[in-house]
């Protein structure tokens, strides 16, 4: 694999900044985009020479095998700033490895891990002023793969775009989110590429997203295409349920994504001397714990959303309420996790990363 | 629905033909592209008015919802020419009505049939020389929709784009196609995306054909996800198998595609009196099959590779011939499908369409 450091990478500064016209007081999620990009381009075999250059328009064949197969895969991370200026990344290299290992799958070309990471931190410091500092607004880092290469036949490209691209944004969600546990539609299959960033994955969940917002929920919870008896993920979220006092999330397979938010929540949970349970939930496991009142509190997991509170779910067309409790398990691990990445806190896991 | 009318559609001209240049002697599929494309967008809530200009690079914004997201669909369709220098299509409404079937389940706005088959006539108009005369190969059609409206939000698009795009090619598969029927990954889930022309879907079979192509076999036979037992379909044709003389099919499902080329096979074996079945194919009917020496004949059926004779299956470690017959029921279908298409034939069915 080529290696490459930070201070070789090539910056190609814009000369019309947006930085002064962004509110910054009021971001939404993913709207607005930052001055510069960096991409690297896969052809002849190998990835060439990342670069930094102004965010601006890619131009791209109508053959291009991006349009018509579906060849993509993505991350999702973000950058905080303390109240020192200081910039932090949350636990990077899981999301340089799980793009590889979305790659993979996609048969797509790994890319050499300090193209992603070097770039990605001589990137951050071209764009450091991008970075917000305001509570619960953070700099979302979008690094992606696509396919470039032309041709009708369905077979991978030849050649490949990676881009990392910056948008300051607000909470992913506005308000409250009530869940629909789904029991007709699926988002992935048994051998699939459920647990994989492809983009393929999150398109086929926008029908029957709409369809539950339709009916007033913001999210759709998705269950095992097989018997639709267990619950998996949701849209962008791992899930956890606590019933009683004891916090489950389903394990990981094909079919799940393996989310560093999950992940991290687990480790806190013990820490914060939480039972946990990684293990198959059943739907109606859930229902039951929601009549007798042993389900306390669920929660989405993940690093757009951080920690989503869930005020309700439907399933069946009926609808239950979650309790509102004083001292949640999702507050307290949201305080946890945020104020480690913020540098609030003590880091006793070695999460945070400065860049 | 908007309206339009073939002659309504304007047309921007190349000054720089590639036609020339082009060897029709020697076409692979989906190489070369013709001089022109039709291009609609979606924007404001509408379809705008479709124009037909040179074949040439699309901007978009790197935060486009079709790098991330797969919000993408498309469709394939052949022109035909006879020897008199007509030009035909076959069936072309089908492909008009799974477009917007796709659209629909991939929450992309359905697009009006007149923008598509008036579109398309008037694009065939421009380019009919683009049509190869030479047996066995065809101009391929490559109407295809993706988002190219921003956001990080996982979330359906605000803009679209749809483009017909077309490419003078010959066969599909070079030589003789061998099969791995495949038990660990699959296609598509229950209550998926696996019945619509979505680009998530061909992306995800790239991996697992890959490693079918290390073993030696062209194509994966793809398998329900949840027990395995039973066939589907393959990359891009949907597939028969000839036991003793009956011709077999899956039926159709949310996994599987609806096929034209599979709707009109049977309907042409109907018509020369060969006994089909319509069933569930388990796996272990076909190896007892080939191990007896009941099985005949397997094809695929696809309008990129038309049909597509089998020569061989792997399962579990071990390969099986099939036989090569004389009078097989593939060439006999493949041959009347041809003659039709290509006006050589009567065309009892109604399916030629002239443009
Ligand atoms: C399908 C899916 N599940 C879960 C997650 C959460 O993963 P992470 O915590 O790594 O962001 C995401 C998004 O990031 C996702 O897209
Ligand atoms: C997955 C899949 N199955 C089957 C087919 C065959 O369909 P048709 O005969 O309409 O071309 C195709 C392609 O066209 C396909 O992509």
């Amino acid at each position: 694999m080529n290696s490459i450091n930070k201070n070789d990478i090539k910056v190609f500064r814009t000369e019309n900044s947006k930085l002064d016209q962004t509110d910054f007081e009021n971001l939404a999620f993913g709207q607005v985009f930052s001055d510069h990009m960096l991409t690297c381009d896969f052809k002849d075999g190998i990835w060439q020479k990342p670069i930094i250059e102004p965010y601006g328009p890619i131009s791209l064949m109508p053959s291009a095998k991006i349009f018509h197969y579906g060849q993509s895969i993505f991350e999702g991370m973000k950058a905080y700033k303390d109240k020192d200026g200081k910039v932090f990344l949350f636990r990077p290299m899981e999301n340089v490895k799980r793009l590889n290992k979305s790659a993979k799958r996609l048969a797509i070309p790994e890319l050499p891990e300090d193209f992603f990471m070097e770039g990605l931190k001589a990137l951050l410091e071209v764009e450091k002023d991008w970075i917000p500092e305001k509570e619960g607004s953070s700099l979302y880092i979008r690094p992606f793969v696509f396919a470039t290469g032309e041709g009708f036949h369905a077979s991978p490209a030849n050649q490949y775009k990676f881009i990392i691209a910056l948008a300051p944004s607000g909470a992913y969600f506005a308000g409250k989110v009530k869940v629909l546990i789904e029991e007709k539609y699926s988002r992935s299959a048994n051998g699939g590429v459920g647990y994989a960033k492809a983009g393929g994955n999150y398109a086929g969940q926008f029908y029957p997203t709409q369809l539950a917002k339709d009916k007033g929920y913001q999210q759709v919870i998705w269950t095992d295409d097989t018997s639709h008896e267990y619950i998996e993920e949701a849209g962008a979220m791992n899930v956890f349920v606590r019933i009683k006092d004891t916090l489950l999330t389903s394990p990981t397979s094909d079919r799940i994504l393996d989310g560093v938010t999950r992940k991290s929540v687990l480790k806190i949970a013990e820490d914060e001397g939480i039972k946990t349970e990684v293990r198959k939930v059943k739907v109606s496991e859930i229902v039951e714990a929601a009549k007798n009142g042993d389900l306390k509190e669920m929660f989405g997991a993940g690093t757009a959303a951080v920690i989503s509170p869930i005020s309700g779910f439907g399933f069946r067309d009926e609808d239950f309420e979650l309790p509102e409790l004083e001292n949640s398990y999702a507050m307290r691990i949201k305080k946890r996790i945020v104020d480690i990445q913020t540098n609030k806190a003590e880091d006793p896991f070695g999460w945070r990363v400065q860049v």
